[in-house]
């Protein structure tokens, strides 16, 4: 109990910690909930679970909007209780997935520093926020726990608000997090953040505490990440991404301490990061989304200098030494809503340097983050279009064959565009990069293939665009046979044109 | 020379008066020029047509860089020329378009707002800046005119600069710009503009005199606008525009003055905006890119109170009206350079309304701007993708039907992506509207159809939904006929599947 004083420092809100059950009990059918959670990080745990127990007995649709995704199963226990009406703005369980894909329920993929104007305008309204905490203050400020994501915004904006209090994630969590608001559009002044370490808000949400109908207690940690570490691919992936950034040093457009980098959520994306590692570049700072354990990494080598995110979402084993020795890291780290880490106004400003995950990209340089064959959501654009739309260079990577090489990562024409050729500036493959800035798209379409697809497709590709170019136009295609590719992995299993053995790869 | 003398006021730099054809004689095989000129507005007039003329005599390529379309035939006489390497980043001239299809030239199609960035990294380099002015002040500042486009940036990086003293725009043009330059990426500060009225620069773009080489006196009127006045559907498509700013209001979310309206270029924009004038809104503040007629028949009227510009591209019966008394003007105007009329931080900030012209809108809310059949260069993205992405509102405008009839503005997939379903508020076409926002692509279907989609394509387009929708998937799609219609009209001249007569426009 006096744990719990320590966590709840307003007396007269002791007197609302109730069991999940009971908060859960207070949702009606047709509500729409605004849940922390970002990336597996800082998501509420025992209510949703709680929620979906009290709907195997009685019919029950709710709406739930989160940071990004949720952790602890929480996004499959939605999906396959029936719950939901509408979930947004990201997931990645592959339960949900299905659902998703079945039509069972509403999925709507928003930029993720878009949700916090939704919700200010009022097209997504929020009945209940239910958001994970350290602890609530003496002055009625609600602080965080691994993500701030979209809690502050839920916070202002909700009805009610229930507050899970973890008492796994220790108090000095607080202090990291930086709440700022701009406010209302039009009314609203500069963000005043002009280096990736400025503290520019509070320490925590501030909210009217008559808002808050319940707190609920919970002792759980994080789901870790689920990454897969560094290969071999990956890691000449990430020698081709820093023979890029020696090349942008030697031109004079970038210095051995870069400029902020973004990387987004991923396998690829994080061995990338781990491969500065080895570098020779220092003194970097990041001004991401989530944190994965390769920043932490960065950070104990003493790369990084500092690190502003929206979430730290990370393996086990970094857990315990991150979370075990808080201290020694808060200094180098902040938190923010999604909607600072995102914002446009930030990202141009400080000029980030942005790696994100391709799932294909077109000999154009057309990028799909979302749609397997056009139709199937994957995961969510999530920030990659905030960061990739306004930083100093738009990088995007993506290994350049998958399954086992029957499908190419490069294919005339993407099935789905996220990334439109004006926001796409360098490609990188474990066979290289394609620096596409400035280019027209009839000079992209060698570099693409020749840098960056896979030797086995090299020529298919060109056959493609050969055959298009003779009906001429800014951007040569051939409508008829634009989705072939696709069309054909469906009716064969493969995207090549004839069985031949995949060549091996370039190292 | 008296008037010469008033229009460049700095002594030294009356010696540099030159021909336009010994200015175009300096020019090099293999240059990068920076032209002055936005939509018509405010380009340089005599030194490109004098180094056309030249090119008749020596083989001679350049690349020509601009603020976006020129005026005067120069991008025609340019195209026609064989002088190009590369033009970038918009253009809108009948013959220059059927040469970059036929790929005589690279086009490299921009942002806007992106153009300053490359410049400033140096991806873009400026042998030449050739830009257009009223005059040269005391203190070594070039005024522009009717544009300011990317002048102030081709003049900071240019290694030269040729300025063409255009004594058909009065001296009173002194005063109306507003030159800002946010420096360097992640050394920059906020852009202190809170408001469309805000002046935050300088009057005229500081130069270092030095790289004045020459100035060229011409002595013509921009080419006036060619848009087509308001008929009987864009008055439809503005009542529709007017019935949903209408709901805006009555649920809270915009008040009696909206928020600072952005249009594009074109006689559907313009027609919409023109629509406002028989409305209940008033107060109104503009926050655009180009300044069409419209702006300045609902200044007159004293619902406009203030614009904010990049350029003022008018027919040839307002020129006279506007520039013969522009001190009536000059207080309620504003030219900026595009970067910051088009900048993502200031878009957002100030909470915009943008109306854009769609050239195809797919069933899940793609747009497709640029490219007819995915193959064939229209104008260019322009500054639609800077407005899109970060207004409160992105607005798209087309009508429903093409030629006659044959060609379905709504297709079941866009064959070419500028703006992705994450960057489309509503569509507006003579049929009615459809309001996006927080719907799920499965919602957006038959919103669009029913709302959007003209009545002879409705059955064709549910065909083609429910079709793809047995398929599965978050974004139901039969990638073997996505783009049928597209190639149905290629083959047969239509996009209708059976030779049905047209139904009649619903009212």
């Amino acid at each position: 109990m006096e744990d719990i004083k320590n966590r709840i420092r307003i007396e007269e809100l002791l007197d609302r910690v109730v069991s999940a059950e009971e908060a859960a009990s207070w949702i009606e059918d047709g509500m729409s909930l605004g849940l922390s959670g970002f990336t597996r990080a800082g998501d509420v745990k025992v209510v949703p679970r709680a929620l979906v127990k009290r709907a195997e007995k009685e019919p029950l649709k709710v709406s739930v909007y989160t940071g990004a995704s949720l952790g602890a199963d929480t996004d499959k226990l939605l999906a396959e209780s029936g719950i939901l009406h509408k979930r947004s703005p990201f997931q990645a369980d592959p339960a949900m997935r299905k659902k998703i894909n079945e039509g069972d329920f509403y999925f709507v993929d928003i930029h993720l520093s878009h949700v916090a104007e939704l919700v200010r305008s009022g097209i997504i309204s929020i009945d209940y926020a239910i958001l994970e905490a350290v602890s609530i203050t003496e002055d009625g400020m609600i602080i965080p726990t691994t993500q701030v994501g979209n809690s502050a915004i839920f916070a202002e904006h909700a009805k009610n608000i229930i507050v899970e209090i973890n008492l796994a994630h220790p108090l000095s969590f607080e202090g990291v997090h930086d709440i700022y608001d701009p406010g209302k559009q039009g009314e609203r002044m500069p963000i005043p953040l002009i280096k990736a370490s400025d503290r520019i808000g509070t320490i925590g949400i501030p909210v009217d505490i008559n808002k808050i109908k319940g707190i609920v207690i919970n002792n759980e940690m994080d789901s870790p990440s689920t990454i897969v570490p560094p290969d071999e691919e990956t890691q000449i992936m990430a020698n081709h991404l820093i023979e890029f950034l020696r090349k942008e040093i030697a031109e004079g457009r970038l210095t051995n301490s870069l400029a902020p980098l973004q990387s987004g959520i991923g396998s690829v994306a994080n061995a990338v990061l781990h491969g500065l590692l080895v570098s020779e570049f220092e003194d970097l700072e990041v001004y991401s989304e989530v944190l994965q354990d390769a920043v932490f990494d960065l950070l104990d080598a003493g790369k990084v200098k500092f690190a502003s995110c929206c979430s730290i979402t990370i393996s086990e084993e970094k857990m315990k030494k991150v979370f075990g020795n808080f201290e020694k890291y808060k200094d180098r780290l902040m938190l923010r809503p999604q909607e600072i880490s995102n914002h446009p106004e930030l990202i141009r400003r400080l000029g980030l340097i942005s790696i994100n995950t391709a799932l294909e990209v077109d000999i154009y340089g057309n990028v799909n983050s979302t749609h397997v064959r056009g139709t199937h959501m994957m995961n969510g654009i999530g920030g990659s279009g905030d960061f990739a739309r306004n930083a100093r260079l738009a990088i995007f990577v993506t290994k350049s064959v998958a399954k086992g090489g029957t499908i190419s990562s490069i294919v005339p024409f993407v099935s789905h565009v996220d990334h439109t050729e004006h926001d796409v500036d360098v490609i990188v493959t474990e066979q290289g990069y394609a620096d596409l800035r400035g280019l027209a798209p009839r000079e992209r379409v060698e570099l693409i293939i020749e840098n960056c697809a896979h030797p086995s497709y090299r020529a298919q590709l060109r056959d493609y665009y050969y055959e298009a170019l003779a009906k001429g136009g800014q951007t040569p295609h051939n409508l008829e046979k634009a989705f072939s590719w696709h069309t054909n992995f469906e009716k064969t299993g493969t995207m090549l044109e004839t069985e031949k053995e995949l060549e091996p790869t370039k190292n």
